[in-house]
């Protein structure tokens, strides 16, 4: 089992893992809390996509005080926004909604450029947009929403960066991220980079707020330097809140960016996105008479991921639809068509807004500092 | 010999550091061309106080050819300016006139904030601002001169910097500026901050200029990276001018910014550097009596070091008075009267224009882009 930022390998082991991480296991009793307060809980965290933790009793505490919290997470645009990058989003799109909070979206367009060979830093930019698009699609609201590009607005983050990088040393940064001797020294700084927004919301307040990050637990090391080093700034530790890898929903069984067969973009062509599906593995057995005897598997299957981590809402639905396909009820060509249905209906209307997003774009983008 | 960015130590054999660095001497064939071409030689070239180059004779050819170019130095803002700090700015306005060209001033707000353990990040901006009213007073004009502040100005610089940090490795970088695993990450990024200006000029100009930086030669190992770097982004390697290192004119034999009573600040009331001076350590003998009969050692008497490299520019008349210390004809006590006074008109006129500068320093900071 290997889990860094840059790689996920091998069989997840999550009881393992929140030991190794040292962070906390999401209980049923923190749920209950939650639930308790906002009214209802994500099917995310029902289904424990979302599973730990590090300090989120005590963004429950603040919330239940009163208390003012922030949210922060982000996107590497090294390529088009895909289904699997929008889960996270969705799930961020609930927490600011029931916790009525400021979101800071980085968007790190400068390690992607610095890490990807062939970008340019003014493709990485045009990621920057195309990917700002589907945030705001996601019915993300410039109110409470502020999208950082860190290229464009570096003179934001800087100042907390270099505070930040100050108390980093290279051994730290090389033991927790690997950097070799080959690494250069743009993404050796970058760690910095990606704490400084944990700190801007109370920074921009003028006094200590929580933050609070929902992202995928691979990009815990990026937190625990953040961590070690907020009371040196005389901030708080950023809470978090972490996610399973979310599987690439991959329609050929994998998923990969630079292989678009493979995976079901935002901006695909609705039709070509039902091709993809139909033409998808599943987890369905070579013949129909086989299926009907021996069933599927639904937790192999990327068809029913799809369903699962994002286009069935409803519990019941859901098992229900593990339940018909693992005892042969359900033909995988039938559970492809109502996916690929939901998925061209989801799209034509995620494009229509991508297209009003264009006009509103600048009212997302962090700018200008209005310090409290 | 030790000669690096942050340290010099030892005897300095400026034929050996020539050859070791890979740079070129300024000969007496460039100097004569330059001369034909300006007019007249600053005393600092004619004392071969600057004494090396790279590129040099590129810069006299498209100067030669009507072509443009511009300049580019800094200064790293750990305290006040003293009077050490300024001879090079002085060579640098005397290289301002005659090739009428834009001066980048960086000042490294960034890099002081990240080394000096108990400097704040306020701290360093204030040594931003009080360094910049000395430039300023030197009689820099708004016209053509534009003061970087890393912090402040971070959004003009970053996609430069981050297209150089994308192609040094921490390998070059360690192996350049002796970085240690307990180096912070900030500062092994910053050589590419460093890098950035020396291609603002063709940037904002929309194609390539030549720049030249004038500093002394122990910055070298900066525009070594720089240069390497140059060809991969498209732009000239920045030449460079190189000064032998200016004595921190130190009153009582060594300067050190960290013991007031050693150096002269221009913020020093005038009859506080007087008196300095009246009491600092000389190269003369013990008594009159060996003076007249030995004569002093100017080549190791700060004050005549402050004749040498700054306040007398007649060569005919600092090598007058060198002769007149060795052959015992003159005094310590006159000499260090006639410097005294020679500081203090300096001070008080230095002084006033600083004052004035206070109302124009927003005219020099850098803050947008107007690119070609």
């Amino acid at each position: 089992m290997v889990v860094t930022p840059w790689e996920v390998r091998g069989e997840i082991d999550y009881t393992r893992l929140i030991k190794e991480f040292g962070v906390e296991p999401l209980t049923e009793e923190l749920l209950q809390r939650m639930k308790k307060m906002v009214g209802e809980l994500h099917f995310m965290l029902r289904r424990k996509i979302f599973f730990s933790h590090r300090d989120f009793d005590k963004v429950l505490e603040d919330r239940e005080k009163g208390e003012k919290i922030y949210l922060y997470t982000g996107r590497g645009p090294s390529g088009h926004t895909h289904i699997g990058h929008i889960v996270p989003w969705i799930f961020t799109r609930y927490l600011q909604k029931v916790f009525n909070a400021t979101l800071y979206f980085q968007i790190t367009d400068d390690e992607k450029f610095l890490v990807k060979r062939n970008l340019s830093v003014k493709q990485a930019l045009y990621y920057t947009y195309e990917n700002s698009l589907d945030l705001i699609a996601l019915g993300f609201k410039p109110e409470n929403t502020r999208i950082i590009s860190d290229i464009k607005a570096i003179h934001l983050l800087y100042e907390l960066a270099i505070s930040v990088a100050k108390r980093v040393t290279f051994s730290t940064a090389k033991a927790v991220f690997g950097f070799e001797d080959e690494s250069n020294i743009g993404i050796i700084f970058f760690p910095a980079i990606q704490a400084a927004p944990a700190f801007l919301g109370s920074k921009i307040e003028g006094r200590n707020l929580r933050c609070l990050i929902p992202c995928a637990i691979d990009q815990d090391p990026y937190w625990r330097v953040t961590r070690d080093v907020a009371p040196k700034l005389g901030y708080y530790k950023p809470a978090g809140i972490f996610s399973k890898f979310i599987p690439g929903l991959g329609v050929k069984g994998k998923m990969s960016a630079s292989e678009p067969e493979t995976c079901i973009f935002t901006v695909d062509k609705p039709e070509e996105a039902e091709k993809k599906i139909m033409n998808a593995f599943t987890g369905g057995q070579p013949t129909i008479e086989e299926q009907r005897r021996l069933g599927g598997k639904p937790e192999v299957c990327p068809i029913y991921l799809y369903y699962y981590f994002i286009f069935e809402e409803d519990d019941e639905k859901v098992f229900e639809r593990e339940r018909q396909c693992k005892n042969g009820e359900l033909l995988c060509g039938e559970c492809k068509r109502e996916l690929a249905e939901k998925v061209s209906k989801f799209l034509v209307e995620h494009q229509k807004k991508r297209e009003k997003a264009k006009d509103l774009v600048d009212k997302y983008m962090l700018t200008d500092l209005e310090l409290g």
